[in-house]
């Protein structure tokens, strides 16, 4: 295994505690709804979100329970907008991670519901004083964390997705749909890292360019597993969008281009973090392991 | 127009100026998102909450703006939980406030996102400076905001209803039901206007047992009217409870014994008041109200 894997095995594994330890199981009538959640969150993934913010709180001497905590939040949102994502209303998925997706092991209702109670939660888990000493770092990172999930991030970029499939979209429009879509939230959890341990502007600066090439990078790739991947390894259906004959990188671009653009954007964004030491090289690792990656 | 309607009536337009301010339109591609967050949002409704968020504000020299802002939060997250409860997976309403539900007037889709997106934006208003000059307020607002809403708070709630229809439930677990589904933010919606107004323990435990009170006789008026209701006068399908099996307040006590009920439940709102002067007065005549109203 390399260093870049052991660590992210070691960070998923903390991420994965401090989840089951936010999301406690109890005896309450609504304890279906829970059993939801915590099928939702912890049924594995890469936690590279979660990770990316850990890694970045780490270059600023963040404590690890501050960290952790944020990192969670980051986590909730990325799994509830997967349990919605999956939805039959949306891109009706049955398998996610290798298991049945939230609405195919409980039912619909359960799982908008799960959905609606992990948002929630995140936003409970940010400004709880557990997190940071500082309520104004605590209500900032509420008002970040709203923005990038909302209706003008994650979730708006969900809806021109949807309408992805009736529109004609040129590589602009892609780009800024994955922008919203998966590039806010992987935004936020590299500066919510930079907010927890007060870092100077110059530093939040670099982590945005780094967080937004490799949130592109990431997506491309993601598009070309799409198109090249193997669905067991996966864990999900694939060549979804070609059916729905929705734009993406890699049918505008083709796949070798889409390939060359991935790469030089994983440069770009180690580039951004010339300003850091080599505290930052597993940051630099996770640059290059998005474009590598087999699922 | 008595006076408690006029001035329902008019903060129930301030909240509305607030919410359409909030909800800025422009020409970006998620336009579409934005159009059903508005159409959930600006179509009218009692404005109950923000009402309730409003007068308590005033009991504690709250500023306008302040006020004004976490009661447009309170009712953007019962929007939210409007437009989901409503969806085909969950109570599958076409009508709501005499229009079309969200889903019917977009689609289930947009629904879906359009309440994830609302519930998101409420908590980026709480906790942005705009709403109080205090970060310690604000993050509190948020967490508070969190519990109320959440697994244990609201959507709990509505997770035991949707399973009602195949439990059998005692009067002890419908109370704690609705307690959950709309008394949790109900209480937010009043101690939300203690916390801006750092109100003394004393207010707030008063103002608590007042929400708990008058939580509970809404619903349990709620219930009456589901069952002697007019349809067109509620705007929305009522006997929806009967027809599913589901014990409710009325199923259970009858309509004359709940009736009395919520009188009682009322009026114990009223003497939780008992230690603010006559600036209480229209939260007194809104405990009445809740027991009268005809939708």
């Amino acid at each position: 295994m390399t260093v870049l894997e052991n660590a992210l095995r070691e960070s998923a594994d903390r991420v994965g505690q401090e989840l089951d330890q936010i999301l406690t199981t109890d005896t309450a009538p609504e304890q279906r709804l829970i059993d939801a959640m915590r099928y939702s969150v912890l049924g594995g993934g890469k936690r590279l979100r979660p990770f990316l913010t850990l890694q970045v709180a780490g270059l600023f001497g963040v404590s690890e329970r501050s960290a952790l905590r944020a990192a969670a939040a980051v986590e909730l949102v990325h799994c509830y907008s997967l349990v919605h994502d999956d939805l039959p209303a949306m891109d009706d998925d049955d398998l996610r991670r290798g298991k049945p997706t939230t609405h195919k092991q409980f039912d619909e209702a359960t799982a908008i519901l799960a959905g609606d109670a992990l948002l929630t939660l995140a936003f409970g888990v940010l400004a709880n004083p557990a997190t940071h000493s500082s309520p104004a770092v605590r209500a900032d990172l509420v008002v970040r964390m709203a923005k990038a999930a909302g209706g003008h991030g994650m979730v708006g970029g969900q809806m021109i997705d949807l309408m992805a499939a009736e529109t004609e979209l040129d590589i602009g429009a892609i780009t800024r749909l994955q922008r919203l879509k998966t590039g806010a939230l992987i935004e936020f959890a590299c500066i919510s890292g930079a907010v927890l341990g007060n870092a100077p502007q110059k530093a939040r600066e670099a982590l945005r360019g780094f967080a937004h090439d490799l949130g592109l990078a990431f997506q491309i790739a993601d598009d070309l597993l799409d198109v090249e991947g193997d669905e067991a390894e996966a864990g999900k259906a694939l060549r979804k969008d070609a059916g729905q004959g929705k734009a993406t990188f890699v049918s505008i671009l083709g796949p070798e281009r889409a390939r060359s653009q991935a790469e030089l954007l994983s440069q770009q964004a180690v580039e951004h973090l010339a300003v850091f030491d080599d505290k930052a090289d597993l940051l630099r690792m996770a640059a290059r392991f998005v474009v590598d990656r087999r699922r």
